[in-house]
């Protein structure tokens, strides 16, 4: 949460007007300095205060970023690659100016591989326009992390979501990307083999690495096969534990679920209050079973045994679409239902993940804590991973809140890795976790501050991130 | 294949004088510069001569690798760290001399979590032992490359084998790792939690990373249930493309099938001849399901009618571990029976990975070229990842054969390059294939450069691997 920045040294005055310049006459009206073009590429999602870039640039294709990238390296000028902007630790804050590269305009899909299940595609493309795209192919991409985000983005912060308990995470689901480094070489990570020890991972060092090693400029998916059924069901529990502990025993016996998400009793009492249902104001798990008509079934049914050893109240649970969207409604309305707890309060989201083990303990301690701090704080998990977003509403206009709500995440990142997890599961680091990951890594952090040297020696790529 | 060494300078004597000296005095009889030692941890399965290292010292435990670590890099003398041996590609050599740290005795399994599926283990454990210890938790350790190699090792290569199409490869199934840096760090790259993204993917640049940027201590693995039900079967089919067919649409299907291995014609003619089986010479696919009861049959039954529409001969299956065994016969001694197709002849071992797409025809492309060539060299293939090994049966005495064999690798590799695949699947590079990665990955080989130098700007750890 600290946005002291370690890395803020003068801004480069003379370096941008003279990047500005070249950048004007290469790219007219696709270079844009208006104050309000470069407040939209700077305070988005986050709750981090913005800070805009000296200009935008709308680049169409790898070979103007590279363009770009050359120029601001000569004149060592900060460059701040962007797609949607949905990220949330203040990842496209431009903390020393320079130049916000807009990828939205490189929206083409260049391949899909149906026989090999996998796509190529430019960063700018969002994970719904790709599922539309891919709609007649029977492939889809499972990874959804919530926002419509751009699939560069999501590579960048090695976004996950819902249902990465059964499909994994942008790690697992990037087979490889070209990027443009600092020192303006445009590289090809990887090949479209399943798999690889050619070398040095660089795809998975890209994925993860917030635009702080280069742009990256076309992305190489996995594709799945759309499921021949799908069914979804809630299942209520007396107890947080209770329902972790049937997560826990769903996942040992090897059950493929694809999504299982944990809603608390306030989340469920939102959701109720704001869409008109009547869930038991109780935990419950959201789940989907992904598979043939028959193994979809069958899981579901191993679910309900095991949920029942658990004490759950009845297990609801449908296939066809309509139901099934009904079933979810609770989840899927959560964030809106959240922010009317407390109408006009500033929404802060948190992310800890621990192994799963201690995911009951880690979720009553947050409670605890935001009990005794007077937050109402709801919360939601992506449980089969041991991941979970505690929701702090608090007033923006209160230094007070806004102190107490930042100790409250210090707290919780803190008991996370002392559980053995980790800060981020999968928001990344930004500008607002950048102590927190001080405080997990210790000297590894040596480690990737060696790499980040020896790959971006000026740091131009967004500078003031991840470190 | 080309064995010059870019980084070969002169070696450090006086250094490695040092080293030895103070090794001596700390280690006594765990520090061995007999030449026999020596000379088992160069020249172990790879094809590659021998290079030996100056002295082998048996580590302990990550303290003491730490100790020696520093000493080495006070003075500038190379590390060949060392598991079981079982690389393919030279890895183990010391072109430079050094010492070579056995992991062997560091063999403890420090944690096994049940309830997250995962454990903890020093890196001379090695895949059997892990899997003996682990047999009354019923959990398992899936990743099988064939030999009996060291977790640490296996790490290491970014190793694979024959069940990575359900579980994927050492990439997905580390953690988190330990290891002592170049400059003396000990870190840690990640947490237990199942996802992260928390900064820098350290875990995946030190998984494959072969030695070149550190010894790895411990490593943090993913564990599976035991499946309920194995089934196990055998396919014969008419051509390698019918076969590779089947499999494409098995894996579109989403079956999610444990294991799918193709063996050639002449395998089958191989493994015949050397256990005395009746299976009709023709290419086939051995396979394995794993699920429930209920699943593992459904799986086995879709597998077989995707089969018979690519005119496959019986598709003959069971689940009784004896009925499995028997079928599996052939595919578990191929490496022997394939030897005996040249008895005293030296194997080298190739390893591409294309999309699935491509299999065929560069199964196709290389099976011709090994006849024009004149080599008997049988195929076997993790098809469900595209990956296959042509074994070339060689007469390590006659240079015009072992120039052949190389011309005729540099050719498999090329192809494979040009489908949109990789020189390396999973053996990884070492000395062996640097060439073949120089091809491959261009350009993006200047990054791999630039990070082992910010990391290991002196070149000590596993000089003249990877580069």
């Amino acid at each position: 949460m600290v946005l002291k920045d370690a890395t803020a040294g003068p801004r480069n005055e003379k370096g941008i007007a003279a990047v500005i310049g070249v950048l004007k006459q290469r790219f007219g009206e696709r270079l844009n300095t208006g104050h309000s073009t470069r407040e939209q590429h700077s305070h988005t999602t986050t709750y981090i205060p913005e800070q805009l870039p000296d200009a935008v640039v709308f680049a169409e294709n790898g070979a103007e970023v590279q363009e770009i990238v050359r120029l601001c390296a000569d004149h060592e000028v900060p460059i701040i690659p962007f797609g949607t902007g949905s990220s949330l630790e203040g990842q496209v804050n431009a903390p020393l100016g320079g130049i916000s590269i807009d990828t939205a305009s490189m929206n083409r899909i260049l391949e899909v591989n149906a026989e090999d299940l996998d796509c190529v595609v430019e960063p700018g493309v969002t994970r719904e326009d790709l599922n539309v795209h891919l709609r007649d192919t029977g492939l889809f991409f499972p990874i959804d992390p919530g926002a419509n985000a751009s699939i560069g983005g999501m590579a960048a912060t090695r976004a996950s979501g819902t249902n990465a308990v059964r499909y994994g995470t942008m790690k697992d689901n990037v087979l490889s990307l070209t990027a443009v480094t600092a020192d303006g070489r445009h590289i090809t990570t990887g090949s479209r083999a399943r798999k690889s020890s050619a070398g040095y991972d660089l795809t998975r060092l890209f994925v993860g690495s917030e635009g702080t090693l280069g742009v990256i400029t076309s992305v190489t998916l996995r594709l799945f096969g759309i499921p021949q059924s799908i069914i979804s069901g809630v299942c209520p529990f007396p107890t947080v534990s209770d329902a972790v502990n049937a997560v826990i025993m769903t996942i040992q016996m090897g059950i493929p679920v694809a999504r299982i998400e944990l809603l608390d009793a306030l989340s469920i009492k939102a959701t109720n209050a704001y869409s008109g249902l009547s869930n038991p104001e109780m935990p419950a798990l959201f789940l989907e079973f992904h598979g043939t008509e028959q193994s979809a079934k069958e899981q579901a049914k191993m679910f309900g045994e095991i949920a029942a050893e658990f004490g759950s109240g009845e297990f609801i649970w449908a296939g066809e679409q309509e139901e099934r969207s009904k079933l979810w409604k609770a989840r899927h309305n959560l964030y809106f239902a959240t922010l009317q707890l407390r109408p006009g309060a500033k929404a802060i989201a948190t992310d800890v993940c621990v192994p799963i083990s201690r995911l009951s303990d880690c979720i009553g301690a947050a409670q605890e804590d935001a009990a005794e701090c007077g937050f109402a704080a709801p919360i939601v998990g992506h449980v089969g991973d041991g991941n979970f977003h505690v929701t702090l509403l608090v007033d923006e206009d209160s230094s007070a809140e806004i102190g107490a709500a930042e100790a409250f995440v210090s707290r919780l990142n803190e008991r996370a890795v002392v559980m053995g997890g980790t800060c981020s599961g999968e928001h990344g680091i930004g500008q607002g976790k950048k102590s927190a990951l001080v405080d997990e890594m210790g000297d590894a952090l040596v480690t990737m501050r060696q790499i980040k040297a020896g790959l971006d020696p000026a740091n131009i790529m967004n500078p003031g991130k991840i470190f």
